[in-house]
């Protein structure tokens, strides 16, 4: 019998104060396409906590779509992005990037991140090659904070893969699917204002946290896209009933209510890897948010599969079985000492 | 003072039964990207609806999104659709099918309408043009119901311009943002089973139609598309917490409650229309479902802003003005009385 | 038996001052992809021809690749292309344009020529339309000069539309395909000087003009598009022998060659269409240039396709039929009286 | 001073039976587009050649416009392509592939060949990822003959790389823009009846194998693509002058001249080889066609380039330096003698 269900971030509705939210307003009449009252004041409030009060916000409704509308807008037609082998936009987007034209120029990557001189030795490659104007040429940087790996990146990292973009005249966008997991993590310290000084654009995750759907896309320089509303609705990815989207921001930037589903998740997702070490078991990557990552024996992974419900991740070459759990704003303490408890039965 | 707003019916949130099923359900947990229960359900529900057992059925997000993926789904590289020159498709999309590659290929409307035979003059245009192998091969037609205008298209249409398009070898689409509407008018013979018997793919409109948001995609044809998940996926247009849709259109779909929705709506429209009418206003189309058209001075027009938000339609060459009012799941008897005051007052 | 084929100007091969060209420098070595001295000989020619001594220039293959890669980099994402119902990127190029992403905003032609006052009307109605972020923002002009139909624009009307054009902040393109027989044309008054200057890029046509093949697209503002080149790569549009185009250039803008290949061709066309008209024929356009438009009865023209080979135009209402003819660099003074005995003995 | 050229096989015009034929033919008049005899009769040659008389034969102008074209028709939407990280379509046609939608799925190589093996376990890995419907399909398979190294694959790896495609239901396609000198090596067994059993298709190459441009698309499968004709068009790729390239694959074909030119410069380029090895230098790789690749100094290169041209290939990690040299059709004995003299000064 499965006893605790920790698989993965999106497994539930939405943060109860939002669905409150939702309910108070819901014959309120407002207009649509996001020109609304709600999604402006929404952007008002990322706007302040972010510490850019000219940046131009845009809510679209997945992850995927944020990052293939605001990539198409980023480059250039003859551009590719640099990602991680590891990046989200490289292996599980079915293609979205190259649907839309455009190459990803992976490079390698240490638990999910890409480092400043691995971005650097790339673009000197691609300048000092003969070959160049035969070739895709980099437009830009794509990174995740928290990766896929629920790695982060430090102050010092970003602003060096920054100075790295600028120098080089090219892009730096982040993703930010479990940004709250990020911002709710204590060892962090890159914050919105972080973001918007030192990327070109980014995105505020709301699907993996803690709303129905959605995601804020901003782009610090007001000027950025003056036509990214019809970039949106040519890609299918324009809400007629914006207001949803900006309502459910608006809760989300209110009181800290963001950063603190980010660190009750991270807090759940840490008790539960510090007792799970301590019971022997080996973590295969050091995450400090909401994702955590053990090592199993195959025998161990049979007997957990008939008591609790996790992500399988990868086959390790020793045969041994990455498995990966994240908390949500619906996790419960109770959730993690049943987790707790199984993986102490399966030991 | 604007003492009532009928401009869209995209003004408000949901019917309150969705959103008590979104409460209900809230902290159940589910697998992501459509692959639960709760949508499990509602394809059954629609299935069963549409008397089409095998139909696979997907959820998206908004209209112009289940148009362009469809579309990009359906047609061959090569090849355009079919469309009145006042489509969606054609006007209003931002030029998604074409940022998609694919031409819009526009024949004359009447009332929004295109007839069979309009649709088999430019195919047989196209084949025995010598010049054919160096033009844009129609792939198929695109309609909606209603359309545009609020106009629907009778069972006998529906059936020719099926016929010309099974002649021909290539399909018919019906976007159905507003299907509800068009189901929940008296005059309309045109039901579910119909639109999977004579079309190939079809959408069932949410967002208009009192969802949050949300629309499925039927393709009557259980082999249509065995890679259309990864389809979706690519265009950005997967939703990780797809229960979401599914939950939304269980709701819709159980006892009649998507029909209600458009009956309530349309017998509100057309009362407007009536009594409007009888004011010796001028209808600008005769339109049977929730939209409703009507000529006024620019006066008239300049008095009504003052009173009433509509939507504005169009100038006409004589200097007066077509207006639109919608209705929605939330408009009310109240709502319909105060524009018809508005309306004597100002004639 | 057929005695004489005026059916395109593409029916041969080039120029034979061309193919000596060719075989002179056959064994000599030269850098590829363009970046060889015929090329770089060639471009200087064209940049004196058109007295822009900084135009960027770039040779590719042929007339669609030529449309199509130049849009490609002139458009953005989100707009579309003006151009004439009837024209070549319009109905001929099997939707080559809207493959690239865009889409062809077409507007009603006068035999073929579209104009200032109508460019005008469709920008202002996209800008002072209310829904205009949702629909395809017009980022430019196509035009050809000469038309689909022979004609040509003045230097007056060049002027005008390109006045529009610079006033919205859009860009003017004119495809010239059949460019020489305009520059060849006694009524014409726009040369490449003037072409350099009304327009942001347009292209001189090589291969219906005397070339084997090939076109010279000509930015004249040097700093248009630094990554061209790549763009080109991109559309597999680049030779790797691109001197072969070099060298054909060379040549024809080598004592003028061009213009009087055009000179030429005209001259035998508008004599043919003086004196067939003299024998009663009706023109269906009073073209000035190599390509003449006839009416025949369905009797003549089956009579006509006995003798000699011509063009099939279009269908009449009236269930007449027109014709086109067209004069190359290969049509001899004795094709043309040929042609007039064929066309006097079918009256 | 730069005594002998051998940096590529496309610095020089075509050889010379094909310039005479075009001068023979130069007045002749044709039907455009790849319609006339020349064409037809080109076509009917290769498929004797290939010994497979109901092939499917385009002519296309380059080899990037070849992949690309070819590939956009074998592709699916959601697929991408096999291919060598050294291969062509990889690195060195500017993204070409992606800017057509599809992602390049690459993987290891040896001396520029992949093994069916490794193709197998990219297909497996496929198959047997939980996340593979959010992931690009591998719908084909690209290989190169001979491959960016100039090295060939033997008809049993051919085979083999065959027989992994058909199991799994996906394509195989072969770039041949060198096909002539595979062709003409005394090692090679795969001959075009071999390519056109095992490949679903493939090109025959004539820019870099003695044509002024030009390759020939060959689909062994008759019914394999109706429209494919439409698809050249949309992608700019159809040469209005089509004869040209049909006369010249027309001779190519003639008593075999086309593996000629291939023997003969695979024959000096291996004598080049041998006789430079013999002088004490080191081959990069060990090529059987009409590339050979040596290993210089520094101090060796910058002699070199005072005396000879030559192609720089790359920087090997302990400082040495990769050149490259090309034999084609107008390469001469005395070229290589002279090039064995440069080579023997600078040791």
């Amino acid at each position: 019998m499965i006893r605790v269900n920790l698989s993965s971030d999106y497994m539930e509705g939405a943060h109860s104060a939002i669905l409150s939210r939702l309910c108070e307003t819901n014959t309120q009449k407002s207009a649509g396409y996001g020109l609304d009252e709600y999604s402006e004041d929404a952007k008002e409030k990322i706007r302040t906590a972010a510490q850019c009060p000219t940046a131009q916000i845009f809510f679209l409704s997945g992850g995927t779509q944020a990052n293939l509308v605001t990539l198409d807008a980023l480059l250039k037609s003859y551009e590719g992005v640099i990602a991680a082998q590891s990046g989200h936009i490289s292996l599980h987007e079915a293609g979205a990037i190259e649907h839309g034209g455009h190459k990803v120029l992976t490079i390698p990557h240490k638990n999910g991140k890409i480092s400043a001189q691995d971005i650097s030795r790339l673009i000197n490659g691609y300048n000092s090659d003969e070959n160049r104007d035969h070739m895709v040429k980099p437009g830009g940087v794509y990174i995740s904070q928290p990766t896929e790996y629920g790695t982060i990146y430090s102050k010092e990292e970003l602003s060096r893969i920054s100075a790295v973009c600028r120098e080089a005249g090219i892009f730096l966008y982040c993703d930010g699917a479990r940004l709250a997991y990020a911002l709710g993590c204590s060892e962090n310290d890159v914050f919105l204002p972080d973001l918007a000084k030192y990327c070109d654009a980014f995105y505020i995750g709301g699907t993996k946290c803690g709303a129905l759907f959605g995601e804020a896309v901003v782009f610090p320089d007001k000027d950025a896209f003056p036509h990214f509303f019809t970039i949106i609705k040519q890609h299918g990815a324009l809400c007629a009933k914006g207001r949803i989207l900006g309502i459910q921001f608006g809760v989300l930037f209110e009181n800290g209510l963001y950063t603190e589903i980010g660190k009750n998740a991270t807090a759940l997702a840490r008790r539960a890897q510090k007792e799970i070490s301590a019971l022997g078991y080996e973590t295969f990557v050091n995450s400090p948010t909401n994702q955590q990552f053990f090592i199993l024996t195959k025998e161990q992974y049979a007997a957990l599969r008939e008591k609790a419900a996790v992500s399988f991740w990868e086959n390790l070459p020793d045969g041994k079985i990455v498995i990966r759990i994240a908390a949500s704003f619906a996790t419960t303490k109770e959730d993690i000492d049943e987790f707790i408890s199984v993986m102490k039965e399966i030991r």
